[in-house]
Formats: structure tokens, sequence, C-alpha cells
């Protein structure tokens, strides 16, 4: 059996189930109603001695932490948030060798087609919540991710520093395309938990819609303030942007003009801007 | 160099540019409004020496039918099976060496959220347009492709061949869920593309939603029968509908009944539902 | 109930599992050997009654395919080729209302790095293999996907077709880079399917490096033809060749040369050359 | 234009070049060397105009950030961990906005095949290098990522905790496979990163190859246990090991025992496994 050797020592760890698919469905009225998520979950705690010999005393089992994920389900999920910290509070309230816990929940969304029917909506983003628990109170932040966002026009990017590495030339006019991923910490928590996502997501879609832009960095700036907003609970809002270049097609050796019509959609390399913005204290 | 060696020979070729990323704004007004395409060619003909002896003086060298579709779509691409068939026909109309061209077409949706502004739309799925050309008449087909649908109920499976091997439950209640590949052949050209593939794309999801299934193969027949219906113009349907598999979980280890509650979505492996749906002569 | 009506029927049809994720390990010695495939299912015949009705009474259910998969390597796997052909066979042969099997077989290659222990090897490239049978001779192919080969010189493109939209310079030097998928049909059985899996991998890479390329088409051709050489009971290889173009980056704007040392691997969008060779008649 | 607003602030952020697709082409003699590099640069500093009001005076554009990675590639990249240490230092000493650089490298193996021809290698895993600069020490990492092993015995999982969600027997032998991910920082700079690297992976797989399980935490802490010795220079090492479960298959219903012959390799969910090793100050 493998034993520390003197020199060496655990760090920070942690374990658990990752990709738990759940889907609840509401049968109370014909109308049905369902929830996608992926959860996952991740535990720490006293947990030296599976690490160092393989003692497994303290070790609650991920196949349990997917148990438990299902169980709690049974009576329907709630906000993302609610639930992710519904099974933090579990695992460390429950477990003495667990002191904390930290579960993530992404949530698929569908649109309804009829009483008992759905498509996958909202351009497929995903929304986030988390919740990290300690036995204190616990840490809830929601959030979305691949929220495909594009502007024509209103984007410039020009007066930049140059040095010798530089050829980028300035335009005034430029398509602005990003894959939104937000995360808002809330302070306090809010009344409903999925009627602040609502006004979170749609601050953030109106923001980057009506943002005359000079440049990724001011468009976060302008979002985040937004979100803030919008939502008086939140702390502050963590935001990564990649920038999804799309270059106008040089068409003069066809002997054609491009006044903005057409535009190659770049892959790779992306820009990534990513910022926090934050509520001050009075 | 390379010679053909007694014994052996060049059989079915062709070749062209995949993943040619487009997006078209129309100015026209200031409420802009765009087309986002990838767009692959294949062409083929007299191509032995190329591959024989490495002649390419009949090779229509790939970046240059990239060129060719960013030039066709300087005045606007239209419907993507227009865009298509204007290609196709392009390619082998004006080069001598080419006899056959594929192009393909993929239509990224967007929605809009305001004049110049708009979010990935409608789940993501991916409308698809197909034209094939050798000089007589255009083949076009359209098509959508990643559209996910889920009823979750009005499904059953049971009354199935059993063998040695067979472990299944029959069932009368399930989740039904896939993610519809469909692709309908024009007998005759529709008078507006966008307006069929709109017909197309609603009487699609309605089947799916209001049809009580046996099993999924008795949908993908009346999904497909409807869309002909729906689509005159339209000769057959062809569906690949995976069967993406919810598992009702055994919550009793854990004094829980799941009366159709609670389920996991499987991943790997899944059922796949091939078929066409054809239109039958007078 | 769903019912056929009138002016429309059933076409082309099949059914099967996908993506069924099996691992034999052969423990006969304290060597392990394992197989790690992913076997998919497709049958046909006489299903119309499931189509029309969603009478299932000739349906063996995709779940037993799956059932059967795994019992049918309880004593070894063997070849892909023969494991496919062997699964194929059973479907068709012991089901009456199946009259055409097909069974699709990936293998993810692992590297021994002990006696039970293994990494996965050979640039995660994967051997394919197919057996479509239909209770007469079994159509049975090898192959490969996702072999990644690049060469650094001795690639040309030039004396091609120029056209009005034609922009390319031509290159008497260029990277050549390609993610192989190669698939061989066997018009008999070889002695070993694995040997010869193993001469027509070999001389499929062999023939790559050793060609010197005025096109891809023509590194294609003497692939092709180096398979059928290698393994005499090949008819015919099918390759699909993307080209991976490399840019080579203009550094002149940096006081800088480049020759040939610094490329941009491009993504999107990429060549796609695709074509068969055939063992031509006596 | 956009103006912060009294009450919200800017907190963390920074910008960078992602994806930057380098490959590096070694012609000092007839047997060419190739390094394939995937580069993302991160840069913070002296941003806030940018965000508040637009103001780009201290943006050093990402373009430019690209066209420096190219630039320095021009003689030569080295080990991707210098490589990375070369471009930081430069943006924040040659950039007076800028105070921080982070540079990620991510380097694609190629095996030889040919004096100028070249396969994927190592079974597509990547190596990964960082540097981090703030004008001071650079902290260098090095890793890997996506390196696949499976043990098919000498693992067990018992002695865990159970509560009433615990529903998983025992076992005292399975298949243990992972995706390991592990990165380990250097309080020193070695002689040669390459070599440095080369030790920290052979004793990665073989520390995984040789070490009796008794559970993934056991396994990890193993691992890095075993690097950190390899390596005098690491000061620790973060490991990621997800737990691809392989489930034996239930045969008993085909008539069928099953010896830990046939397994079901598992996708969804996945345990997931993170820790660091440290070494302990004397």
């Amino acid at each position: 059996m493998n034993a520390p050797e003197p020199g060496f020592t655990l760090g920070p760890n942690s374990y658990g189930k990752s990709g738990i698919r759940l889907v609840h469905v509401d049968r109370a009225t014909a109308r049905h109603a369902i929830r996608d998520l992926t959860v996952h979950t991740a535990l720490a705690g006293d947990l030296d001695a599976t690490h160092y010999t393989g003692d497994n005393a303290g070790v609650l089992p991920t196949d349990t932490q997917k148990n438990t994920v299902y169980a709690f389900a049974r009576d329907g999920v709630g906000a993302p948030e609610a639930f992710a910290e519904r099974l933090a509070r579990h695992f460390v309230d429950t477990t003495p060798s667990i002191t904390h816990a930290r579960v993530r929940v992404e949530e698929h969304p569908w649109t309804r087609i009829g009483d008992h029917s759905f498509a996958r909506g909202d351009g497929g983003e995903i929304r986030t919540a988390e919740a990290a628990y300690d036995g204190g109170t616990a840490a809830v932040t929601a959030g979305v991710r691949d929220l495909l966002l594009l502007n024509t026009t209103d984007s410039e990017f020009s007066g930049f520093l140059a040095d010798e590495y530089t050829t980028l030339p300035e335009t005034d006019d430029r398509i602005l395309a990003t894959a939104v991923t937000a995360t808002w910490a809330y302070a306090t928590v809010p009344a409903a938990y999925d009627t602040a996502f609502d006004a979170a997501r749609t601050a953030l879609a109106a923001a980057f819609a009506d943002t005359y832009s000079l440049s990724l960095q001011q468009t976060l700036y302008a979002v985040g303030e937004r979100i803030l907003k919008a939502v008086p609970e939140a702390r502050d809002v963590r935001l990564s942007l990649p920038n999804r270049h799309h270059y106008l097609v040089d068409l003069a050796p066809f002997g054609l003009d491009n006044p903005g019509a057409v535009f190659q959609a770049g892959d790779l390399p992306y820009g990534l801007i990513e910022g926090t913005v934050r509520r001050e204290a009075a």
C-alpha cells in the first residue's frame, strides 16, 4: 500500500460526480412542465486517509452523490440555484467527513410546443447555477453560457496602442459577435431565482444590443453594469466574451466593392475579453 | 512522378472546399438583415490527370471555389437552396473540366433583438440545403438538422419481438426525445424556398407533437407524411431520428416511488431510426 | 393510430443501436490484452407494420441488439471485421423479419505500458470495420479514421486552372497535412484481418511519406494504389483527405523573412479531396 | 458613450488572443523538425479607460499579440515553457500599460515517420505550458492533458462511507481508467524544460501503472509524489482525474458468466477526482 513519504504532503483536493443528466417532468396538470439539468458535485473535507493509504472510511462515493441528486428531484427541482444549494447543504450537513460542497447545475432550455411537447429553445444557450457551502452561509451564483449575440453595426475599434508588431487597421464600423459567459454572485437571496435570472438575461441582451461600442471591453462593462442594475441582489458580474471576429472579405480582385456586406466568420484565433463589474460599497 | 501502374484505376472522386463561413449583412434599410451560412462545395469531372500524374490543368483550386462563394454573395444570398443552385450551375457551366457540382449550405439561425442586433435562435438547429447539378436539371433538397424535440408522454413501446437476448420491459408511457435530421427532395421548384421550408418545419414539429407514438418508426412515418402534405413540391423525405433514451430512475432503494417524474437522460448508446417516406406515383 | 394514407409509401429504412461502448479484457495470462470498441448496428427487413401502424411484432428492440453485442463478446471479440460479421450474420439468420444487417465497429487503440496497463496509442486514430449481410456473402470492409499525417516539404501545387475568381499563387513547396479516412473492401477474406489491417496501415503512411506530391489528388491515388498492392484481398480503397491548410505567415511587416519556418495552421475552411482507387479487372 | 455610473466599478480583467495556431518547421538539416502549438495570451494592466469610455490608448490589440507570437517563432520556438515566458516578458516589458501577462501554450505531438514526414503521436495527448509574468520572476508551469491511461486490474474500491442513498457495491477488482490533466509548477528553472517534461511524463505513467489502487485518490497522490521525485525543480503538482467508469455487464440473463471480461465503457456521468501534491518545506 502506498504511504506518504517524508517531504511530500497533500494540498487542496475535492471529488465528486460530473455530468449527472437529470430530466424532471411535472405532471401536476395535463400541461406538463420539464426541467432538463446537468449536475456536477464536488465535495471536500477530511480526506487525507484515502489519498495516503486508500482508507475510504470518510469517502461518500460519487455514485451516492449521483443517487442523491436523483432522489432530491423526486418532488421537483425548482430553480437550479435553489436545487444546487439544497444539495450542497445536504452533503455537508449529513456527512461528518465532508466540510465543503460545491454543486454546479446547467439547465438546458426547452420551449413549449404543446401540452406535453417541447423543442430545444433559446438558441442552445445554457443557464448555469452554483452553490458553495461550508456550514455557514451558502454562496450562490447564477449565469448563462453560450449565449450568442451579434451586432451588425455600431461597433468601432480605433485609437489603440501600436507597437512594431501592430498591423491591424482601425475601423469605424465592424460586426461585433460573441458567445457570452456571464456569472453573477448573489449578496442576498432574491425573492425568486427564476425571476432574477430572467431580469439579468433580459438586461444582458438589451445592453449588448443598444451599446454603441468602441471596444468589446466597453460592451463588457456596459453589460455588467446593466445586470447589476436589473438585479439588486447581485454583488458582481463576471463576464467572458470571446470576440468572434468577422473579416470583411476583399472582393476587389473580382471587380466588386464590399460595403459591409460580405464577411468571413473567423474561427481560430479569437479575441478573449474577460472582466468583472462590481457594485461599489457606499 | 507517380504514374498509374497496370492493374489499378481511378474510381469515383470529387474535390472541393468545406466549411466556408459566410455572413451576409443586408443594409438596405436601417433594419439590417443577416444570413449566416457554412458552404461546402464538391466538384467532379475530367480529373484523371491530377490523380495519375499531378497535372493540374483541369483543377479549379478549392481556394477559387471559396472566392466564388464570397463573390456570389455580394448582392445577397437569398434562400440557401437557390444560393446552392446558383453556385453549382456556375462551376459546371463555366469550367470545361467540371461536369458535376454539389453544393451544400448550412444556415445558422439568428433571431432579431434589435434593428441591427441578433441572438442565436431556434434552439441551435441548422437549416440545410443542397444542389447537385450536372448540366441538366439541378436536383435540390432542403432540410433541417439538430432539431431537438421531446414529448413527455403519449409514447409506448411494446409488442416487440423477443429473442434470447431480450431483456427490455414493455412500456406504455415513456419520454420520446430525438434530434431530427430531415431532408426533403424537390420534384418541382416551389414558389419560394423560404416559405416551403417554413411549411415543412412547422409540419415536422406539429406531427412530432401530436402523434401518439407506438414506436419511433411510427413517428418517423407520420412526420414524413405530414411534410409531404405541407410541401406539395417535395418528392420524398429522408429522416434520421436518434432515440435519445430517457431512463426512469429507480428510487425504490431510497423509499421513494417515481411516477414518471425523474429520468436519467442517456447519452451512449442511443437508438437510431432512419427511413424515407415517398409520395406514391398515381 | 396513424395509418398510411393513399398517395404515400415507405421507402428504404433501417434501425439499430449506435454507440455501444464495449471493452473486452483477455485475462488468459497475467499479461492482459484489451480491445476497446464502439459498435453500431443497423437492421432492415419487413418493417412496414411498425411504420404504418406501430405494430412492433417484427421489431427486435435496439436494446436487444446492444445485449447481443455484449453477449457475443463473452469469449473474445477477435478482429473487429470478424466480430462485425459474426453479429451481422446472427441478426439476419435468427430473426425472420430481418433480412439485412450492417454492423460497424470502431476500435480505439491502446498501447501496452505494463502487464495490465495501457495508454491510448497511435495518435488517437481509430480503426474501422464494417460487415453487411443479407443472407448471402457478407461484404466486409476495413479502414482507418482520424489518422493525422504531415509532410513539411516535397509538396507543390501549380499549373492549375485559373478563372476570374482565382487569386491563389502557385507554390513549389508547401506543408501537406491531412486527417486520413480510408476504407478498403475485401473481395476475398484475408488470412488474418489484423495482419491485413497492419499491412494496409503501414502502406498508407509510407505512401504518404515518400510520395513527392504535385496535388493532394496525386497523393490520394498513390496511397490507394499502395494499399491495394499491400493487401491483395482488397478490391478497392475509398479515401477522404481533408487538406489541412498551413499558411506561411507574412513576417515582412516586422522586418523578418520567413523561409518556410513559420506557419499558421488553418482550421476552416479546408479542402476536401475524395476518391476511390480500384483494382482493375484483368 | 458609456460612462461609469456611481455605485459601480471595474474588477479584475484581462484580454488576449486565444487559439493562435502555430507550426514551426526547422529546416536546419534535411531531417526537418516541427513544433505544433496553440498559443493563448492574456494581458492585464491599466485598462480602466477602455472599459469605462472606450478609450483604447492603452490597448495593445489582440491582433498584435497574435502577430508577436508568429514573429517570435521566426528563429525557433524551443521548449513551450520557454516560449511562453519569452512572450510574457515581452508584453509586460515593452508595453507601459500592461503589467501582467499570462501566456499558455499547448503542444500537439507528432511522431517522426520520415525525414520530413510525421504522424500525430502519443495518443493525442497534449503537452501544456504556462508562464505568468508581472515584472518580477516569471511563474512557469508545465503539464499534460488528455493522457488516457487504463489498468485492467489491481484496483479496488471498498470500505467507503454509506448513507441512505448509497447503493454501490464494494469491489475488489475493477478497471481503472482516466484522462489525466496534470500541471506542475516550477520553483526553480530546470536545466532543460524538455528533459524535465519527459521525466515527469514518464514518472506519471509509471506511477499509474504500478500503483495498486484502493481509490483513485490514492492513485492521484502516488502519481503526484512520483512526479515531484522525478522533477526536483517542481514545487507542486495539480491533478484532475476523471474516473472513466467501466461497468461489468450482467450476462446472466443470457446464461453466461462474466469473469471480468466484458465491460460497458461509461460516458456520463463520471467521477472527478482533483487534488494537489506538494513538496513539504524542510
